[in-house]
Order: C-alpha cells, then structure tokens, then sequence
C-alpha cells in the first residue's frame, strides 16, 4: 500500500527554500526537486543512501514481427556484456556509487550460471508471447514478475538505500511502451510509435502497421472495460512488469524511483494505473528524443531533469541524472540562509 | 595566440565512440561532447584533471540607474559569503570536486583583508563608470582586467587543471550582457533584455529604455569601426574583461572552457570577437531561462548540456554540467568496443 507524500509539509520546506541565500527561485529546477525529495522523506533536511539500479532483462514475442531493427540476440550478449563491466549502465554507475543488479526475468537464451553469476537469475519464460496474436504473459506469469521486481526493492531497501533506478534491457521494448501510452493517455497510435534504436521511415510505418493490429486485435478479445493492470500484462514484456512491480514497491518504502527513458515512463504509467500514489516518488531523469516519449511525459505532467538526446535504454538517462538530485540535496542542506549569513535579502 | 583544434583528427575519433557497445548515436549529446574533448585534448583518451573555477567580482555604473533589482551592496556581502562556504557556487564546487578562487577585480568596498584571506585582492576600481554616459572602463583598466583574468587561468594551468569554469558576482551585469549581445549578434536590443534576477514588466521596459539610450550614446560617441574590444570595454564590467581574458587565455593553454549562463555565454561571445579560436575549446553547461539566453546560445551555435532554469550566476550552471562532461569522457574510455565485448552490432 502507497502512501501518498503529505502536502501539507510543503509550506515547512518551501520556507527553508526560499530563505537560502539566492534570489528566490534562481536555483530552478533544483528547488522544485528539493522540495519533492524533502516531501518524500518528510523531512527539512533529506539525504540520498546507497543508489540502487536493477537492470531487468527479457525478450519479446513482437520482436518476431520485425517491429525492432536489432536482433533479438542483442538481449543476451548485453546481459553479460553487463557483466564484464563495458555497458553504458556500468559506467555510469561506477561514475555515480549505483550499486548495479542484473536480473534475468525472461531472457531468451540459457545463461551459464557458473559463467555468468553476476546475472540473477529469476527467469519466468523465454520471452513473452507474440502480443500481435495473443497475451504477451499469463495472469499467473504476470503477477511472478511483479513480485520478482519488489523483492529486488526489498533488497536494497534492506541495505540502506533510499533512491533507486529502474532499467531495461529487451530488444522489442519500445513498441509494447508505445501501445501502453496510446491506450493509457488516449494518444493517437501514430504520435506513440517513433524509431526504437533506428527505424528508417517504412520501419517505422511497418511497426506502427503492427502495432495496430495488435491494438485491434486485443479490444477483440478483452472485455471492454479491460483494467489498466490487465492491459499491462497483455502487451509488457517481463522486464517491464518486473520494473512495474519494483517502482509500486519502491514508492511503498518511500524511497526516490529516478525514472529512466521511453520504456520506463511507459512501465511508471501502467504502475500509476495501479497506484497513482507510485508518483509521488517519480523523478523524471530524462527526455529522449524518441517520437513519443516528449509527449507522454507532458501527458504526465512530468518535467525531466537531463535533455541529453540518449537513447541506449538501460537505464542510462535515470543514473545521469543522479548528480543533480545530489544537488538538490546538497542545496537544501548546505546552502546558508539570509539572516546567517548576513545579506540583504535580494531577488 | 590560440591554436585550432585539428578537425582532421575527428575522424579517428568519431570511429572510436561508433564502435562503442551501443546503436550509433544511442549516447547524444555525450558522443558530439566526448568528441569536442577529443579534439581539444588531441588523444583518443582525453582525461579531466584538476577542475578549477575562478569567481571574479566587480560592480556597475549602470547599476546606478536602477536597472536591477538587487542593490549593489550584495555583491560585496556574497564575495564574503563565499568564503564561508555557503554559497551556491561553494556547495556544486564541493560536490564536483572544484578548486575555487574568488578574485576581487572591481568590487566597491574596501575588504577587511585580514578578515577575507579568501577573497584575492586584484581590485582595479570600486566599479566600472556608468555606461549611459561614458565607457566602462579606460584602455588602461580594460587591459589590466583582461591580464588578470590570464593570470588567475595560469595559475590553474600550472597546477595541472586542463577544465577550468567562470563565474560572476557583480549586481547589474546582465545589463553589459544584454548590450554585447545586441551589438555583436544584430539581434533587436528588446529581444535581448530579460528580467535578471526578478524584473517586473515595468522594471524590464524601465531596463530596456536605460540601454537602448546607453546604445545611442555609444555609437554618438565611439567612431563607426568601433572593435568588438571597444565595444565590450565600453559595457563590460571588470568581472566580465577578467573572464574574457580568462577565457581565451585558457584556450591558449588548450583547457575545457565551461560556459555558465547569460553573462559569461556573453562573455565568451566577446572574447570570440577577439580570436574565434576560443569556441574549439567551450563547452556551454548551461540554459538559464533570461529572456535572451537561449537566443544568444542558438546564434552562437552552441548546444548548452543542462536546462534547469538556473539564474543563480556564480557560474552554478557551468559547475552542475560537470558530471555531464565527465559522463562523455568515461564513455570513450570505458566503455568497451563491439568486436572486444563479443556483440553484434546493433542499431
């Protein structure tokens, strides 16, 4: 059970704010992100402890359709690549103290345990099924996932940390995330389908084909007041549901969910169709240029702290972003206040 | 006399970041950024060391017109809070490991020095003159601000810093800036004035009347070849000559430039007028939301790293873009290449 963040506390924080020593609302975004994190943690003086990023691995039966430009093997090769340490998410979280966990929740190949024991493996299936004919997971594999993701929460969580990141690796992923936004947001199919990781423009006009398919072809067969949770489970790929049960999880023990890219404001979505309370923990780490991923983050009301053109998924947007809710942080704890520090108070 | 970098070397470098383990491109703004440091530092394993950012203060005649909202006594009561470490620019220098100096160029009250070790004395005047009615500054004080900026910048140098940021403390100075912007970038002077650190619409019409006279004085009374040089010591306060002569002293000595805000991306565009060489070696951290600074940065070219709606100054901007530009450089260092990592390629 979530509980809401209590507003009622923002005019304590918003005090502190605007008395530190610069003209009132010249620190931007990092004032708006303080007084989040003070509500979070209710508290006039919060504190990041041990960054936390799960890596949630899984393949996808749509990827069959040849909605996504890279081979399905990609998915495998990185999740050990992770391991030896030269993936993007690796260096970015050496660079900022994230504790890295990979989690392998439906890979399609059989890992070497003794090989590879850096990748924990909570496999459920080899994939999801192909969403264009049928469900992508069962109620039963669906429910598995989500539980899978809130036990590596639980994990962390027992070890201190109290800000974490969600990523993805799962050749496919964007288009399950661009049917989620068009059903979830009520946004035209065509605004929601962008390039993945380098669609040409018959790519893009092919997997938006196939997508509408699929969207036609689960309002066939699904009640028409289908819940959001069972939309979710029909197109997600496991990686995603694992993600979704970790972010509700997170937002449980009050901790700050940094949300990563395209697929993972997709999977805060479906979450926050399940808990809406899920974003008050939400720290929107970046906008990427993918066609959709603007729009729904406006659709959301949600203001993404990096604009850096990055779309490697992994989670890479969410860990970048770190420094600058240190900096919040920083700000609202070690910044002096007027009366302190003896200035006239400017503007 | 500033050195170019060797375009011709981008291409070996672009071949590095595309072999990356990522689709092409996947990384935005952190391959075109890994590839400037490339060519700045002319290697394939470009490194930051010793990060430096030099705060020059100094105050303005023109503040004398009521052009600013904050009175002039602030600037000497932050140089002094500086010291203490609780200001903006102390905080984000702690964070990212910054040395920080804080030089006294122009301010207008005679320090205790015994009291402020902290703050270094190269004061040149308590002020710049009053730009509506004559220069700034003499050739004479123009000069002495510019060497001083070089001397602070060598310094850094000779302690190994190859990244080095500017900041300003001087109440009114985005005044100069909206001028220098006007007259070196032909853009209509009313795009170029904004509301500073908190104009109301009557204070910006007010601001706007006190430079469009100030400009009108300025072509009466300088003849109509006036230099770029002539220009900026006519509006420029003795913070901003001190990091213009920082500037392009640290592109002769080859160092990351980083750009803070309004003022110094006004800066840089002034000392560009001087030697052009000195934009191969800027990188602009930061998008502030001052009515003319992104129009200024789109003019200029430039591809600013953070959009946080900052308008604190002390180059915070800059200092915040830090993990940014560290991210690009850990990329091409750490990140391991396609054909090592035993990956297809993808895209």
């Amino acid at each position: 059970m979530i509980q809401r963040t209590d507003k009622h506390f923002a005019g304590a924080l918003q005090d502190k704010i605007d008395n530190l020593n610069k003209p009132k609302g010249s620190l931007g975004r990092l004032e708006s992100l303080a007084l989040q994190i003070g509500l979070i943690q209710h508290t006039l003086t919060p504190e990041l402890c041990n960054p936390c990023h799960i890596l949630f691995g899984g393949d996808h039966g749509i990827e069959r359709e040849g909605v996504s430009l890279s081979p399905r093997e990609v998915t495998w090769q990185q999740m050990i690549n992770y391991g030896k340490g030269g993936g993007g998410v690796n260096m970015f979280c050496r660079q900022h103290g994230f504790k890295l966990s990979v989690v392998d929740v439906g890979v399609d190949f059989d890992f070497d345990r003794g090989k590879y024991p850096h990748i924990v493996d909570r496999k459920i299936s080899h994939g999801t099924g192909n969403f264009l004919h049928e469900p992508a997971m069962s109620a039963d594999e669906w429910r598995r996932a989500l539980a899978i993701g809130a036990e590596q929460v639980d994990a962390c969580f027992e070890q201190g940390c109290n800000i974490i990141s969600f990523g993805e690796m799962g050749i496919g992923n964007t288009s399950p995330s661009s049917v989620l936004m068009h059903l979830m947001l009520n946004i035209p199919l065509e605004r929601c389908v962008g390039a993945g990781s380098g669609l040409d423009h018959d790519g893009i006009r092919h997997k938006y084909e196939v997508l509408k398919d699929s969207v036609e072809n689960f309002h066939k067969t699904m009640p028409e007041d289908v819940s959001a949770e069972d939309t979710a489970r029909y197109f997600c790929g496991l990686e995603m549901a694992a993600a979704i049960g970790g972010m509700l999880r997170a937002a449980e023990h009050k901790m700050i969910i940094l949300v990563d890219g395209f697929i993972m404001t997709a999977c805060i979505l479906a979450a926050s169709r399940m808990d809406e309370g899920v974003l008050d923990y939400a720290v929107f780490g970046h906008c990427g240029d993918e066609g959709g991923h603007k729009l729904m983050l406006n659709a959301m009301g949600a203001e993404p702290l990096l604009h850096l053109g990055l779309r490697l998924g992994e989670g890479t947007g969410a860990i970048c972003a770190y420094p600058i809710v240190q900096s919040a942080v920083n700000m609202i704890n070690e910044m002096d206040n007027f009366s302190h520090a003896e200035i006239t108070k400017y503007f």
